[in-house]
């Protein structure tokens, strides 16, 4: 979709008053174009849904088009007490296994690992596993879309988040801008040597006694040297003000502070995941020796080696429960945080793709004023020959003797014969 | 007359193979113009005399249209031996006058300080006396018609003559002519360090990372400063061979020594006019003496102091009569010289005239190379900018993303919740 006709999509969408259908939620994307989310089926769209659009026969289409899928599903679970009974209430079919079989607690870290992987504490569907995702913006190719891996660096030592590649370019691009404007003032340096060179010359006396029309003309070609020299100075002034330091001062200030700031939040976040994940890794090994003791107690009653058992069944029954709803807990946590970071990472990175789009523009257009410079100094140049050609036009030999003759002439008249 | 009509007037002429009138000449004047000299009556003139165009009846006319009025007259005279005693004839004449007046030989320089004045042993007409002049070139304001008399330099001192003007002219001609070599060459130097600088630039590494469109446009950008580079190298090279070497080698070689020659030439000539100058004074003197004894002998005579005076008269007599031949025989050989002086000054300054006329020219056309290379340069420099407008316009924030996005992501699968 080109953001061009996004945002007058967008626009015609602003003015549209009616309300949007129960579930639906409106956001503005950091490129200040509308998006709309349903916080039940989870489906995200550019396009305004009406009570018409939101036909529920469409599961797939609809976990595809969610920039999340699933994201922010435990976050309303835990808005329902109800659940915790849910996972209590698969325990029995747990434990309709035969004795000596794989633990719950592993066979559900089995379950995780056939559908999901979780990489530097971010968790992924497996290549073929979970509904397929489309990309968010698709066909633009958007910063948004393209880095959720860490990426190794080439010693593949330590890795790096893909969000630092983003902020990687926007500083390279910054120095780029930089490297320009000293590009540009190189030019103004070599012009301003150029300027003084020439009026310095047109300056200078040779010749200056020759007369006449020829005189004039040459007058004129040493002062056009001068004219020349000004087009060069009034280009290298305009190269400063025009080019040079819109290059160089363009956000100057805030910039790197801005990314600072972004790369200190979106670090944060991938911390809080990091500990959420050992808080998960924790509970779901206390649920593990949970059921693990709650099995031996209940191997304990069959063989009737206590008689005060059906006491430790309940009490380790209500243990592994609580365990269940600790490691629920923390699992909601673990995703609620992991939610926040892909919401964090989809708006900065949209900001970042914004702020290089800018970038480029502002450089076209500052490279754009060079060219266009550059022509008129050429243009001007041209026109400061032109009083040199008429002036040579008018050259007159005839007329520069006879100026000089009337100055120089000692005498027109001829002698004659002497007499006797 | 416009030199133009003249030659136009020529070309006809020359194709006319009627024969001469009796004592007409034809000369070629150094611009390669016929003219017309009759050696009778030194009448000069450009259009070809017919026996109808010689009708006598135009005496002044006659005298104003000669570059020389008597110029030649005493040459043609010496031709014809009766003249002597023309001069002889004179004398009793002279002799008529009362005792104790003025000496004839005083009386005669008064009659030629009546009518003429000689200024450094060069002859004039008094103003207003003798025929009026016409100019050689009337409206030419030509070398040959102004530069006969000698000029007092600041100091009053000494006096130079015409011709030497004539030569500082030529000589200042060539001096502006190797300045503007020199100031073209200085020229040549800036624009030579000028693209130096542009090249040196073009290779700067500076932004060389700028990716995708943004990218090869900046590229181009810098390579445009190489082109430019390339195209002021192109000026100064050809401003070298086609406007430097040629003013610097214009008569180069043989210039100077052809002046001194003409220098030389002509001072010759001046010193023979002053040499014999002095000898017609002497002969004058001597003249005035002899008569001077006449004088007193036929005074003797008168009141019979001698007896054998009679043969002391004759002899006297003789010998003034000798006196006389001798002066007319100076003053021939004097107006011969001032009559070849009169011609070389002609001559010589005409080809003067001419040089100057084609150093003007020949400045006036590299000048015009000159402006003719600067154009070139300012088009060429236009078209340098061309392909980095078109890249400019080429850039594509869109288009940039993608390209770094394939090279750069690290992976578009979204996390998804963790499951329990």
């Amino acid at each position: 979709m080109k953001p061009a006709a996004v945002s007058s999509v967008a626009f015609r969408q602003e003015t549209d008053s009616r309300p949007l259908p129960p579930g639906w939620k409106s956001y503005t994307s950091p490129e200040g174009l509308r998006y709309y989310v349903n916080s039940c089926s989870k489906e995200t769209t550019w396009r305004r849904p009406s009570l018409l659009t939101e036909s529920p026969q469409r599961p797939l289409a609809q976990q595809n088009s969610s920039p999340y899928a699933n994201g922010c599903h435990s976050i309303t679970k835990t808005s329902r007490p109800t659940e915790a009974t849910d996972v209590a209430l698969r325990k029995p079919t747990m434990m309709t296994q035969p004795p000596g079989s794989v633990s719950p607690a592993r066979r559900q870290i089995k379950e995780v690992k056939e559908t999901k992987i979780t990489i530097n504490c971010v968790t992924f569907p497996l290549p073929g596993e979970g509904p397929e995702q489309q990309l968010l913006k698709p066909n633009e190719w958007s910063y948004c879309d393209y880095f959720w891996n860490d990426k190794k660096d080439p010693q593949g030592t330590t890795s790096v988040a893909g969000f630092e590649v983003l902020l990687q370019k926007q500083l390279k691009g910054k120095q780029m801008q930089k490297e320009m404007a000293e590009f540009i003032h190189e030019r103004i340096k070599i012009e301003e040597e150029y300027a003084k060179n020439l009026s310095k010359l047109s300056l200078n006396p040779l010749a200056a006694q020759e007369e006449g029309t020829l005189g004039e003309a040459w007058t004129q070609l040493k002062k056009s040297l001068h004219d020349e020299a000004e087009v060069h100075l009034k280009f290298s002034n305009k190269l400063h003000t025009e080019v040079e330091k819109p290059l160089l001062t363009f956000r100057c200030e805030n910039f790197k502070k801005d990314l600072k700031k972004y790369d200190h939040h979106i670090a944060d976040l991938r911390k809080q995941l990091a500990s959420r994940y050992t808080s998960v890794e924790k509970a779901r090994k206390a649920l593990a020796d949970r059921q693990k003791d709650l099995e031996v107690k209940t191997q304990q009653l069959e063989i009737k080696l206590s008689n005060k058992t059906e006491e430790d069944i309940k009490k380790a029954r209500r243990k592994s429960t609580q365990a269940g709803d600790d490691l629920m807990r923390c699992v909601d946590l673990y995703n609620q945080t992991q939610c926040k970071w892909f919401e964090e990472m989809v708006t900065t990175s949209m900001e970042l793709e914004k702020l290089e789009v800018e970038r480029i523009e502002w450089i076209q257009q500052h490279l754009r004023q060079y060219t266009t410079l550059r022509h008129e100094t050429d243009m001007f140049n041209q026109s400061m020959v032109e009083p040199v050609d008429k002036l040579l036009q008018n050259v007159d030999p005839a007329k520069d003797r006879e100026l000089w003759v009337r100055e120089n002439n000692t005498g027109d008249v001829r002698p004659v014969d002497m007499d006797i």
